[in-house]
Order: C-alpha cells, then structure tokens, then sequence
C-alpha cells in the first residue's frame, strides 16, 4: 500500500496535533478556565440533560439557540449567526467555502495556529505576516502583505493568541476597507478584555466575528459561534455538516446563557488573579513578564524548554512552552491564570526553578 | 461585495441541506430510533453527565473509548479507531487527508448523499456508479468504473441508504483489491443487519469501516467511528480537529456502552415492528414494499409527491420523499420504523389516503 498516493502531501508531512498528557497535572497550558460548576448547577445541568431526546437528531441549525447568543451577546440584531463545534469547526467552514484555486489566507505570525494548518490542509496557500519583537504588529508591512497578496480571507484574532495584545481599531478598519475578500476577527478572548469588534460586523459586509465558549468555563461542549453579514453566512452554512452542534452541546449552552452572572463573576476572579500573578512575576529576577487581554500571561524566562520540563516533571504543572514555535517566542511561556491555590503552586515552583 | 470573488463556484451554486421543520411531527424520515430513554436510565445518565468538568477540553483523541468500542463491537484487535462528530465528520475527515489533485471519490448511486457532497465540497471528482431498477448493483460496471477512474477512495455503504439492501461479500472482496486506493465500508445501519465486513479490516491494509451511534437511539450525541489500519488511520488522524469529539457525548457513549442489553432490545423492537410494517404493506394494493436490511422499509405508491404533503399536512406525519432524486427512486418513500403506535398511526394514513 503506497500512502503517498492516497494522502496529499500536505497530510503526509504534517505531525498530528500534540495535546500532552495532563493526568494528574495541574493544568495551566490550554486557556481554560480552572472553575467547575458549583453543585447545585451541575445538579440542575444535570436534570436538564438527562430530559433531552437523545435518539433524535439535534435541532439543525439551531436557528432560536443562535439567536439567543446574538442578544445575550449583543450583537448587531441584523447579523446572522451560525454555530460550529468549537472556533475550529468555523474555521474548517470558513475555508471550506472559500478555497478557490490558489486563494491565499493571511494572517499574523504566530497567531492562531489552526489559521494555518486549515488553509494549509485544504490545499490553500497560507500567507504569515511576522509579528515584531515587542509582538507588536508592523501595520505598513501587514496592509502591504493584503494589497500584495490579495487574501481571499484574513484571520485577525483580537486580542492575539499566543501574543495576548489587541490591535488598534483604526488598523482593523484599514485592513477591513482594503481587503478584497473576507476579514474574519476572532474574538475567544472577548470575555478578558473590554474592547470588541461587533461594530464591524453591522458596518461592512466582509467582517465575520468569531466567538467561543471555550475561554469562559466550557471547553468541554465544544461550542463555537460566527456572526456576520446574512448573505455571506448563508454561503459558509452550506459547508457546514447538517447536525455539526450535538444536543447536549445545545442544551447546556442554553442553560448557561442564563447563568452570565456567574461567568462573569468567574472571569473578574480570574482578572484578579491575574493581576496578582503579574505582580508577582514582574519582580522576579529572571523572569519577564508580559501584559496581555487574555486569560493567560507570557513570561520570558532564561531556558524555557528546562523551566517547562521541570514545571511539569518535578511539580506536575502543564504550560505551554511557545520557544522554537516563533523567534518572537524565543524562551517564551504562556502560563493559563489557574484557580488561586493553582497559582500559588506556579509561584512556589518557578521560585524554586529560577531561585528567588 | 462580489460574493463570486469569494466563495467556491461548488458553494455559491449549492443549495444547503435542507432539514424539514418537524415540531410536532411524528417523525419518521430520518432513521432515528423512536425510543427514548427510560426513566432511571435518564436519571443515572444524567447524574454522569453533570459530573464532568466541562470547563476542560474533551479528552484528546479519546483513546480508551475508543479502545472500550473496538473491544464492546468485537472489531479486530489490531485495528485503530478513531471518532467524529457522527459518520459526516469521519467522511470528512477522510476526503480532507486524500484531495490530491485531481483525486475521484467514487460510490454507487444513489447512496448516502454526504459522499458526494464533502467530494464536491472538496473540490474532488465524483463518479456516481447507477444502481439497477431492482436497487441492485451492476457488478461488473461497477469493477470497471474503478479501473477506469482509479479512485482514491470508494463508499460503499453496506446495507445501502437509501436502498437498504446488502451487497455480495464476494463482491465487496473483489472492490478491495482492485481498488487503488481506500475502500470505505459504511456500516451505519449494521445493527439492523446480520452480516458485517469486521474481517475485511483486519486482511486488507486499504479498507476503512465506518460505523455510527445515530441509528440506535443516539443521533443526538453525534458519534460515528472509524476502523481500519493503524497507518491509514494515522494518516487521516491528522486532518481531525483536535477536540471533535466533546466531553458531554464521550460521556454519553461511554455510559451507553454498559447499555448494550437495552440497544439490542430496542433494536429487536424495531425489527419485529418492520416486519409487522412490512406485512401490512405487501397486502395494499397500490403500494409496492421493498424489504432492507435497515431501520427503514422502502415503498412505491401512484404518486409520492401527493402521498408526502398529505402525510405531513393532513397526518402530521414526516416521512422521506426520495421521488426526483435519482430515476429509480421513482415514487418512491422512504419510511423509517417508529413505535408500534406511529406506525399504526402511519398504517391508518396510508390506508386513508391510498384507499384499502
């Protein structure tokens, strides 16, 4: 059996996506928020699955959940929104819809790494704009890179993951009026910072915005959104797998929707002990530390492929370590704000790694 | 905005899979089972449910639940699985690792849409092989349309949707190896069957078995499931989102696993309520019963058009209407089994608007 003429050689030279094992681990590495569902929630979760049919498909489209999100969320009443599983799966339809012979997505580097495997995957041909050692964006050089390669669909995430930092709107305006084919702004960290893209959305037809429920407490449901203009959201629907969002999945969206209290009283204690984690870090030593409107910080630290591999075998804490993925990168951590205590143990071990 | 500029001409000139509102409804057009879970059953599942940490990502790659449904389905020891968000993500999953240029997908037709669709969507050939009058296959213009256009993939549903019939092991034997690329033996209606292709994944490297949890009461949790050789299977792995399948229906699948018992009943209910379905339909007078090895009977009336909306709008009953989606389905509806009181209800309608 010859496997190169079956897979495309895009496939055959990938690795799969590494999730490193985490049993056991205090997990500081995937974005995710350290807080479980109290009991008694969980409790009437629980009821409330256990009443949904199961032997029938899911509700296709899930036309009243999307419009629920829309005004919970505030979105503009006129958009559309569509839900995928996951800001992967809207992603994967984005690009499904649009890989026309040799159309090119750009985005940041390193932002997002699915931007890149996706397009690279469905055969288009993906464009990095480097990011600028501070992280920040060179905007001449990114309108350049538009105007010069004429994108079919852009990808800024806003704020940027792994850089954590928000571009300024006037640049996004630009890239917006100037690009000739689809801006997609990805917002899964809107919950940690105060400024947001909806405005876009209602004004210009070519601006999507992607949302997750990932960053907020649960990753586990995988439930992602898109919010757009009608027309091209009716062109992304026809890609999408006609039963793509589960029941279970939906149900508990819904039941949280009526929970954002919670959420949010979930993301100020993060914020907090975010604040604290920074203070901390930005006296250490060794160790510097980067702001971010995010749920997780950078620290640049002497050998971050040695404080990784100590964080996780001798204390069985999880980062993610972004050295080699980048040069902007280079001995970079990204450390996800953990519940208090989890954030304690973090200090105590990178005090003992690095010495006080 | 020149949608034109944007989209693929296969999205702009597609029409999204159309999912008929069936609020109300008795629902017998999707082959769904009828039947729910029991109370206790209910209760215990969703007890379970409410004590997973949906703030984490799923297990990644889900690996012991897919090694518990390789040993519960008495799949070959030495065979990989890997799971999806039901049979469309699997099919997905496997066209997006083989679209080299130029690849062709090839399956009879008609047959489970999704295969031509995700090709098309792909931008990949497909040839659509004609099934005969009888809903049997022409063996031997289906063994030269592989030597002709050397697929990198066939489908083969085994039994076939919408035809519901089995092919020829022999048959099949012969498709594997001449076939230059992966055979994909659908599977999903396998619990309604008593004949499998299981020992074809163990002998040949090139053969894939898809397999879902939607036609025995679990559409809802979206789970389908892929068998096949450990470097195949390898290979297509890499193309899967790395959290596809949520925590909510990991969950879910794991408990229905010590549930086997009660699937096999309800499957069992299901078969006697076919034949007694099937009975009453060979002695109408204007209806011609096609029997299959699915949860579904097949049947031919003067004219399905009118038979379906006064279904639906007079009966409240959904059925499938297959007229005008390939010649021989020629008045043809497709009619999933329900509870013994549907399908007295369906019995009732029929009688009324066909005339006993």
């Amino acid at each position: 059996m010859n496997l190169s003429r079956i897979f495309t050689d895009k496939v055959l030279s990938m690795q799969p996506y590494h999730v490193p094992r985490s049993g056991g681990m205090i997990k500081l590495d995937a974005m995710e928020s350290p807080y479980h569902l109290p009991d008694e929630m969980r409790e009437a979760l629980g009821k409330m699955l256990a009443m949904t049919n199961i032997n029938r498909y899911p509700t296709a489209r899930s036309v009243s959940l999307a419009a629920q999100i829309r005004d919970k969320f505030d979105l503009p009443k006129e958009c559309e929104v569509l839900l995928g599983s996951g800001s992967d799966e809207i992603i994967q339809m984005i690009l499904m819809a649009t890989m026309r012979p040799n159309a090119t997505v750009l985005s940041p580097v390193p932002s997002f790494v699915m931007y890149r495997q996706m397009a690279e995957i469905l055969g288009m041909r993906f464009i990095g704009v480097d990011l600028q050692a501070d992280f920040s964006i060179d905007e001449n050089a990114f309108l350049q890179a538009v105007e010069k390669h004429q994108p079919a669909v852009i990808f800024l995430a806003y704020p940027n993951n792994p850089t954590g930092q928000l571009l300024d709107k006037s640049f996004v305006k630009k890239v917006v009026v100037s690009a000739p084919g689809l801006v997609v702004l990805d917002e899964a960290f809107t919950t940690y910072t105060d400024s947001s893209c909806t405005e876009f959305i209602a004004e210009y037809a070519n601006v999507l915005l992607i949302r997750t429920f990932s960053k907020v407490g649960l990753a586990g449901i995988r439930l992602g959104y898109l919010a757009g203009n009608t027309d091209i959201i009716e062109q992304i629907n026809k890609v999408r797998m006609p039963h793509n969002v589960n029941t279970l999945t939906q149900t508990t969206a819904r039941f949280m929707l009526e929970q954002i209290p919670f959420v949010n009283a979930n993301a100020a204690k993060i914020q907090q002990e975010k604040t604290a984690l920074y203070d901390w870090l930005s006296v250490q030593d060794k160790i510097a530390v980067f702001p971010t409107q995010t749920n997780f910080l950078l620290v640049r630290v002497p050998n971050a492929d040695a404080v990784f591999t100590r964080l996780r075998d001798e204390y069985k804490i999880l980062v993610k370590n972004l050295h080699g993925t980048h040069p902007i990168m280079d001995n970079i951590l990204r450390i996800t704000i953990g519940s208090e205590k989890e954030n304690e143990k973090l200090r105590q071990a990178l005090g003992e790694i690095l010495g006080k």
